[in-house]
């Protein structure tokens, strides 16, 4: 049976499909400017519950996602499409509308036309999928595969805050008292800002070797980099940008660290760049360095180097 | 509680999305062309079972409606997105291999080249949704909307056959000794053949005023036409080409007619235009006219006008 990735890879070699394997698919648009793509689908009972996530919410997350692979991609978002498919007992709640209030908001602040889409009816559970089209400079879209040796490792934001949330969401976390904290981290798991303009800033630079955001966890999607560009990579533990709301989690210090390297869903970008440009984009950070020992992704801790091995979530 | 239309109307009002409402939304691409893009969702247990849809169907037919979409705005098919979302067994038992299979094999027919997509675990049941970009001249594109009194009202072949072919697979229908007939039904309900060439050619002749695929069925995509034209119908029943296979098929004639009229899926192109197509376009029929009645829809029989409520598929 094919991992999820395996199965990706498959399909693009068995059928020779060069744009496949990116955040986005980039084709051309006109003499200027190239047109980026991607799709994501977000299924009830594997990525929200109804119990726990408000409608408006899910149709938030699921522009989301997507701007965010346009974000990677260091291309301007422009139009989306969304399929809604939604089981008699939602559609007859009112869930749609309230879905399309969530998304539609995000659209208008970042001034994508939300241009069609599809209303069907299920049997098991919501299911729906975003479609987002970007634009940019023509052969300049960030891909995955440009990562170097000697390249350094940053991310454009905190980590782990999302996955601290989904535990409170699921019951599964104590707090303490902070109260503004916990609903932080409940935000970033059910609205997290994709960072269209810091894609657009660290592209602007001109030298970002290679970019992912991160949605299935640190671990994961680095692996994702190294495998397109056929390096290896070193994660230093202490640089690595914790969620400073996950203190206020009843969690060991151990587990702390694990939500930010392997949990999924913080939508921050995941990059590398010849030189450090934190003085540049506020708020990046360096993490690790790539190197040339392809396929080997270790964690340096306390002055030694362990596997750190993709842990972050796969559909399969 | 909304029907489907109206709640895509509302939500194209409350939220002013120019692009929603016709087969694709038209959006400039650069100085001589559009770009026309369309989304589709399919659903297990809704818009196909697995006990009577081979996996490589299932891919055929996810990208065949959205190629429809396109061939229904005039426009030529370029690139797709699928997403696929599967439960666990579904995986494991190989079916997204088998789908891709079908759905590679029918863009590749018609030059789409497949440029990415999503692939999750669901719970409830197996939804994909395939998304397809097609290009049309500037300013070219054929939508609904054009339809005036006098208009002729066309269709591209015979309807009724995909409703046919479900009511085989459903075990519905008892057959005579013509197998061929029999399989022929069943293919037109698994693996329709969208209009694309049929579609460009009538773009081509610059008479069709509007025009859209017939996949809910000729009474309800017709009633569309009418409300984005603000005009009327008459269709004669005489000359509502019928699927010559429904003949091999155990049925009153009244239903038969009925399979014609309201069966979805057929996907062949209804359009309107001044003139008469046929000898423009071969397999064109005329089947009736277009009216000043706004909102009236009536079908001629025997000499007398009946209203023709839609009832066709809709999923709410």
């Amino acid at each position: 049976m094919f991992s999820e990735q395996d199965l990706i890879h498959h399909i693009k070699d068995k059928f020779g499909l060069a744009h496949v394997g990116d955040d986005c698919a980039v084709l051309a648009k006109d003499e200027e400017t190239d047109l980026v793509v991607t799709t994501d689908m977000l299924a009830e009972g594997v990525d929200f519950d109804l119990d726990w996530a408000p409608a408006d919410a899910i149709g938030h997350k699921c522009l989301a996602v997507s701007l965010s692979d346009v974000a990677a991609m260091g291309a301007e978002p422009k139009w989306a499409l969304v399929a809604l498919g939604v089981p008699e007992a939602s559609w007859a709640a009112g869930f749609p509308e309230r879905f399309y209030d969530g998304l539609n908001s995000l659209a208008k602040r970042f001034g994508v036309e939300i241009a069609g889409g599809d209303i069907s009816r299920t049997r098991g559970g919501i299911a729906v999928t975003s479609v987002v089209a970007g634009e940019v400079e023509k052969g300049k879209a960030v891909m995955r595969s440009g990562a170097r040796p000697g390249d350094l490792i940053m991310v454009t934001g905190p980590l782990g805050g999302a996955a601290g949330g989904l535990r409170i969401l699921w019951g599964r976390a104590t707090h303490s008292n902070d109260d503004a904290a916990f609903q932080r981290l409940i935000e970033r798991q059910l609205r997290p800002e994709p960072k269209v303009e810091m894609g657009r800033a660290l592209q602007a630079t001109g030298d970002v070797t290679a970019m992912i955001d991160i949605s299935d966890g640190l671990s994961t999607d680095l692996a994702h980099i190294c495998r397109s560009s056929g390096v290896g990579a070193i994660i230093e533990a202490v640089r690595v940008p914790i969620d400073p709301d996950l203190a206020q989690l009843d969690l060991a210090p151990g587990e702390v660290l694990g939500l930010a390297l392997h949990g999924g869903e913080d939508i921050e970008l995941l990059f590398t760049a010849r030189r450090d440009l934190a003085s540049k984009v506020q708020g990046v950070k360096v993490i690790g360095r790539i190197t040339a020992n392809t396929g080997i992704i270790e964690l340096s801790r306390d002055g030694a180097l362990e596997p750190l091995v993709p842990a972050g979530f796969t559909h399969f």
